[in-house]
């Protein structure tokens, strides 16, 4: 049970001038490794390629743990082609799709897509891996269906993904993604709110038009409900305090992440299932193995925003401390007889360096990896539900792999 | 087509400080006439029962006028019962949907519903007249089903309603609705935008539920389209020129507000008429009558704001005029010989009365009027296309009547 922010609080978060301060969000699949190209080490995109250097030295590496046990022989290798062959499947039908909106709506949509700058000029930027939209054209296939049988929950599940960076990037503050102006910094606070409706609605239209469409709509909004959610508690967990009875627990971030992150990677290959014909006991496990993957990730991305490396994350060293947010380490951390001390040292963003070994002394970051294991393995046994259809589940198989495949 | 605004122009509506300036908006079917109570003269409410006063003296009054003709005998006077029973009937169910949101989030989407004050207490404000549902409920029974069909069109038609309500006083920076603050005025930016997407969410999923649902999400998932399409036209009119080849033209205002408003009217009947069962004639008939009803109701709500009397319609004298609102009979006025005069005039806010006589001399009002009535005359033919139910048909006529029957 949430408690309502008081008035006090919703004041803190700018209830007259918004979108209120930055308080820097956990990211998603699509976007935490595509900083700016000029602050981005050539060596940092570890998830197209594994720098040999970054798979060297590091005894916790995940990558060589639970899921690449079961991964295919030939490793992730295929991978980035998978996702360029995806991407290339489901872009004329995103296109067309985002070609049906009021013309300065769609600019603003082609902007996020990374297809457009502001004014309509030619891309300067790239957009995201396009994550979700693969795990939609896999679902179908694993389905047995051909690749063409997922477009439609790609395109869906792609246009309720930009919706929702659209409008948390407006409740979180955030100014800048994927090198750019956010589109509520670059086109208005207003105009942002409405490109994201946009999006949604475009969303469910495109489901909603297909045969038989009702069930992927429903698979949809259960999804959109859980991602609402997931916002809304990771909104109010900023405001709770460090310790005492009303710190933010870590099961509870542990379901924010589920709902904020999860759900729509598990409705992508879900959605892609039954537009492919699967039967129900298949798309539940797809739906259960995506909403573990994106457990599993966010908790890797928060032991790489302590401990992380800079050469390969791109992101400065402690990042996550200094911006003094609550990630699932710290808060292991924090209900350890230690928590006091590390809550002062967090307050005060002082001794970042001091407050990642005392984390780590508290068992946050042990805790942390444990808990990404079990999420891993999660999405392994979820897989296993998944009746083998040769290369379409071995490339799911990868995918998921390769999205935890970090070294931390 | 519309031109994209520049970045000046979206830097205009606050690209860095947000919401952008209120530009007032027109406003739809259950908000005109809420004005603050304390500011509202006992009388105001012409919809819920029509001063005698108000219906004499004026040689246009639209009442009487085509719709009336095709009216029942009893008149008007059983629509607040029908509007009540409506809402009596809906309530639950829509109290069941809300209470499966996050409680935050619930809260904000109870508070816009005027059920409870910032904090959860017991409202002290009423929430709108529940037109929506209502044609929804009506649209089912005019399908030969019994009222409980149209509940899940009618909670869905709420929920969007209220979802562009909250997100529209974003983008328009409106700070009060129904003597109250907004949303996000009253929890933050934020939060509101969040409530919103939450409210659209779950009404998508409330449909979705629904057996034999994906018919009714396409209606839905169109008439959402239509809702945004006409927001960002609305949002992009307020940074035309008054004048000149880029200046409004009035169809283009008709559009928008055929968008704006007329689409979900539409959509509300026409969904409770899917759900009751009814074929596509009818429910095409619904639509078309539900979108001139839009238009209707915004051009007369036009005319009232610029010729209403204050003491009828509980806006100040020629408040759209100060407001500077390019309304139907302003954009009729302004393509006329008289134009630039007017333009200056509107431009400077400087001498409304001045200005509303020569808007009337340039045939502004009465093009208006004629306007007005057109789809008044629209909504009567659609109507003759829906197979008679007995009361139901005739509660739904009314209802349509009793919409547009303000004394202008």
């Amino acid at each position: 049970m949430t408690a309502p922010p008081t008035t006090t609080q919703t004041a803190r978060r700018g209830a007259t001038t918004a979108p209120p301060p930055a308080t820097d969000r956990p990211r998603r699949p699509d976007a935490p490794h595509q900083a700016p190209a000029a602050a981005r080490p050539a060596r940092q995109d570890a998830a197209h390629g594994a720098p040999a250097a970054a798979r060297q030295g590091d005894p916790d590496a995940l990558t060589r743990g639970a899921l690449t046990a079961g991964a295919p022989a030939a490793g992730f290798d295929d991978v980035p082609r998978v996702l360029e062959r995806c991407r290339a499947l489901v872009r004329p039908a995103l296109e067309e799709a985002v070609g049906r909106l009021h013309p300065w709506v769609g600019e603003m949509a082609a902007y996020s897509f990374g297809w457009c700058e502001v004014g309509g000029a030619p891309a300067l930027a790239s957009g995201g891996k396009g994550v979700r939209q693969a795990l939609a054209v896999l679902g179908a296939e694993a389905a047995g269906a051909p690749e063409r049988a997922g477009v439609a929950a790609a395109v869906a599940v792609e246009l309720v993904h930009t919706f929702s960076l659209l409008h948390d990037d407006i409740m979180d503050g955030d100014g800048d993604r994927r090198g750019r102006p956010t589109v509520w910094k670059a086109y208005g606070t207003g105009p942002a709110v409405l490109a994201g409706d946009a999006l949604f609605a475009l969303a469910v239209e495109t489901l909603a038009r297909e045969p038989g469409g009702a069930p992927s709509v429903r698979n949809l909004s259960v999804a959109l409900g859980d991602l609402v959610r997931g916002q809304a508690d990771d909104l109010l967990f900023a405001d709770r305090p460090w310790t005492g009875p009303e710190r933010v627990r870590p099961d509870e971030y542990r379901a924010m992440a589920e709902h904020k992150t999860g759900a729509l990677l598990g409705c992508a290959a879900a959605l892609g299932a039954v537009l492919g014909g699967a039967g129900p006991e298949t798309v539940a496990a797809l739906d259960r193995a995506g909403r573990h993957l994106g457990v599993a990730f966010q908790i890797v991305d928060d032991v790489l925003g302590i401990w992380g490396d800079p050469r390969v994350t791109g992101k400065p060293v402690h990042g996550d401390l200094r911006e003094r947010k609550k990630t699932f380490p710290v808060l292991v951390a924090l209900g350890s007889p230690m928590g006091g001390r590390i809550a002062g040292l967090l307050e005060s963003g002082d001794a970042p360096e001091t407050t990642a070994a005392l984390i780590e002394e508290a068992g946050g970051r042990s805790a942390a990896l444990a808990e990404a294991r079990r999420h891993i393995n999660a999405v392994e046994t979820a897989l296993a539900d998944v009746p083998s259809t040769g290369r379409a589940t071995d490339d799911l198989r990868s995918l998921l792999g390769y999205l935890v495949r970090r070294e931390v």
